[in-house]
């Protein structure tokens, strides 16, 4: 679809996570917070969000682009996009950090481009 | 991919856009939040965050997920994506909201289910 791509989008799929994990906001703000920050992307703000009666949103703004995680604790699963637009960003560390993070057992992923369509 | 979808993933590519609109972080920041209001959703909490020389990034968590947008006002083009777990959630008019907002010209859409996978 995108002729002159400005990033790339990963979508990744965390399942059979350990629900207590990733039902804790604090815990995965922190890990996630520490794997972009390793991955050398440049952290511009983040907001994480608990919900009632269970599952966590958390979304960190990138100069990069950014990142997000939605979870659901009763289904073992989270959902996890990645936007960037530099090459440079260690994409494959940051999933990494989330298996770590999340016990995930099956991550499967998605790549799409992004970017304008030139004529 | 997934077979039990707890939501949907939109990404949106907006093209030939005008780059003065895209430019403008209150242009987006209050046309987008009142764009996520009429479609049914519930806004928790929005970032918006303007680059220097140009572009801007605004995500907007919802109770249904998140709603981002990236621009680069030099190529006339934003990247948005659209992620929700409630089917009453008026997509459509978010993304026909967008096309008002950026004058883009051509608009592109690919839709992602998102999920555990179940064995």
């Amino acid at each position: 679809m995108s002729n002159h791509p400005v990033g790339e989008h990963y979508l990744v799929e965390l399942n059979d996570c350990e629900s207590s994990l990733i039902n804790s906001e604090n815990h995965l703000r922190e890990g996630l917070i520490r794997a972009v920050q390793r991955s050398g992307a440049t952290i511009v703000k983040d907001m994480f969000h608990s919900f009632s009666p269970h599952g966590v949103t958390g979304v960190i703004v990138i100069a990069e682009s950014h990142v997000s995680i939605h979870t659901w604790p009763e289904l073992h699963y989270a959902a996890v996009d990645i936007f960037t637009c530099s090459a440079k960003m260690n994409v494959p560390l940051i999933i990494e950090q989330l298996e770590i993070l999340t016990h995930a057992r099956v991550v499967t992923l998605k790549q799409i481009s992004r970017g304008p369509k030139t004529t």
